[in-house]
């Protein structure tokens, strides 16, 4: 098909003779001799406009009775229509089905369960917010990306599969290894430590596993992590590179996804106003705001979703929340100097209910400490030892975060829940398709 | 560390001071006096000189016995020193051990096995051949990434955890799954292939599994993969697409890391020889090129590694194999129309005897040939009532490709072996660091 031309380039093709291809996604018939329908190629659709006179007959009476979801090639005049979708309307000169359906679409017009929208997650895909949501996903990946490649950080891939499950298996999953038993990776931060300190600034993204028992709509057991680490920085470049790069994914989605944005009908305000700088509160800070609120806590608990919720809730955008207590946070945080009981670490919490969407901060750097933290928390220390090395070896101050990917897709397009955020999600009860 | 300068950005501040940061990667020393040092921070590499007077005599001292790898503060001024590598040298004003190493660094300049190499990756990584290769590998990622990307295509990531095994349990690696035994994906093609009836045009890039026995230097049980799939394209447009791409690679990679093949010591002539337009070649015009060597096999035999290294020393450049035997390709290639005992598929071989690189081609549309198949070769139909959807409800020619990461970034770096090609590789035997 290599003279055909994507829908998404009609535009520049006004006045001109065209062939393209297509999924017949609507249709509306006036009678016999005309037909209006609604052709999609993935990369856009457009309004075919087939009649009586322009078309042979046989093609004009295939054209009323195509089953929706049958593929079509139409050559046509490319004409430009104000009133209709992207400005233009093609009328058709010839009519070609090139595979009619075979029996009604699944899914149609109706109201569909979720779950019969996820077991045809293959065909779901074709509809129009599946389609805008991948697409800000894609622009979303391309953001980090760019920010970060711009910025002189190195893209270095964490691996998968791992012998050693540290920090216990009960969130991990086991796989079979030809005889043996590892475990899927759920971070690939303590690799990107070994290449901050070879590379300088550096990234993984792919996607990461984690067995939880959790099904809420801010939970996938495969998802999709971002996680920079960067060699001599501490908490606050750790934020710094949080909030711009964030800055960018925002601003790229209001500028590239508009359409996208407008087909899921996003309160674009709402993401406008989501423009850097974000407000800095250290966790007792937010606890002061959670007082007399039914998310309220006593110091030194973490965190769930009521107090991220609550805590938000008094920002119209993205806040970060630094300093957690020690005693409930990963042993490999760094304490901060001025107040031990306290880790230099640091989570981004969307705005709109989106919750946590980044994690970080500083890496505690000091040989003795790390060898006491992992003693004291029972961890098995010669599963550490590689990762120990970094400190006998010239440590420094190191920083990180990880971003979820689809939690960042989801808060975009404020699509509700992950699932819609990824193109073929999994959750504890779906592997399929 | 705000105030720091990066190595990569020095010789944008010859003739100021500036702080920089790194690890002491080598040292030399004119007595007492004068100590001349490597310093890494991981963007680059630079000489700084430490001499009597320009620091304290304590700062001198410590210089002098600093042990390799420890982390060091130095302020000093650039000077621009055309002998030096990358024409500047820093003479230290100030000189500041941040973390001296604790005993001696596990890899000096003596040989190390292979074993003992990547039982350190976490410290190998520091070396000048691991990280030009992981640099190397970056520009690959953007070059692949940008080149689609620029050409109008969707990332959509593929799943990983799948519960059906279609075409076989062999080569999958199982997961226990809260209960159940689900296999880690080793393809997103099919999932491409419903992704491409939704956006037309679309890749996934991410790492898949294969429990391949095998130990060879082309292979890993883990390796990222690069699948694009495009709707309404045959077997020519998806070679296209395959040459500009790899074109597009070998090109950035000349231009953007040049001091990472020179650090690889890479034949640049054979790259330069690389660029597009590739030889197209049939599998039956392969054959006849075989004939009287060692690799002569009979037709409908599939290639092997003796082959495709015979078929491509005869050129300078990548090859492009098209139209093997249908009996030897999976059940969902198409048939050429004009000789239905060939499949339109192709290889893409890399020069220099680094093999496949791409697999893929166009995909049988017909819905009743695929069934046939799928009876003809037992594979369980129910577990492909998905993708039969996806030629029920408006079948087009459909095509893609997947490309190693791994052994592509193996041959531009011209490395040996693919474990040189990723962060952290693994293989049969290892799944650590």
């Amino acid at each position: 098909m290599e003279d055909r031309i994507r829908i998404r380039q009609l535009a520049e093709h006004a006045g001109s003779d065209v062939v393209l291809c297509g999924w017949v996604r609507q249709r509306r018939s006036s009678g016999s001799k005309l037909h209006f329908m609604q052709i999609d190629d993935g990369t856009g659709r457009v309004q075919v406009v087939v009649k009586k006179g322009n078309v042979p007959d046989e093609q004009l009476e295939a054209a009323g009775k195509v089953p929706f979801e049958s593929t079509v090639i139409i050559r046509g005049s490319v004409k430009e229509d104000a009133r209709q979708l992207g400005g233009i309307e093609v009328a058709a000169t010839e009519f070609q089905v090139l595979s009619a359906a075979v029996g009604e679409f699944p899914i149609g017009k109706k109201e569909h369960g979720v779950g019969f929208l996820m077991d045809n997650r293959h065909l779901w895909l074709r509809s129009r917010r599946p389609q805008a949501a991948l697409r800000i996903r894609a622009e979303v990946i391309r953001a980090c990306r760019e920010h970060l490649d711009g910025r002189g950080f190195t893209n270095v891939d964490a691996p998968i599969f791992n012998s050693s499950a540290a920090e216990g298996t009960a969130t991990l999953f086991p796989v079979e290894y030809f005889g043996e038993t590892i475990y899927l990776s759920q971070t690939g931060q303590l690799h990107m430590e070994a290449a901050a300190q070879a590379l300088g600034d550096v990234y993984c993204f792919g996607p990461t596993f984690r067995a939880e028992k959790s099904k809420t709509r801010r939970h996938l057991t495969e998802f999709w992590m971002l996680e920079p680490e960067m060699a001599f920085a501490d908490l606050n470049e750790a934020m710094d590179v949080m909030e711009s790069m964030i800055g960018s994914v925002v601003e790229r989605t209001l500028t590239n996804c508009r359409p996208e944005l407008d087909a899921l009908e996003r309160d674009i305000a709402k993401l406008e106003a989501c423009m850097p700088p974000y407000p800095r509160i250290s966790y007792s800070d937010a606890l002061e705001r959670l007082k007399g609120t039914d998310a309220e806590i006593p110091w030194g608990e973490d965190f769930g979703a009521p107090q991220e919720d609550a805590v938000s809730a008094g920002f119209d955008k993205p806040i970060l929340v630094h300093r957690f207590p020690t005693a409930i946070k990963a042993f490999y945080m760094k304490p901060d100097p001025d107040q031990p009981e306290v880790v230099l670490g640091c989570d981004m919490i969307a705005p709109e209910g989106y919750g946590e969407i980044i994690g970080g901060g500083e890496r505690a750097s000091d040989l003795a400490y790390l060898e006491h933290k992992i003693a004291e928390e029972g961890l098995p220390k010669e599963a550490y030892e590689w990762y120990l090395d970094l400190r006998r070896y010239g440590a420094n101050p190191t920083a990180g975060f990880g971003m979820g990917l689809e939690r960042v897709v989801a808060w975009m397009g404020d699509l509700g829940h992950v699932r819609e955020a990824a193109p073929f999600a999994r959750t504890m009860s779906r592997t399929f398709p």
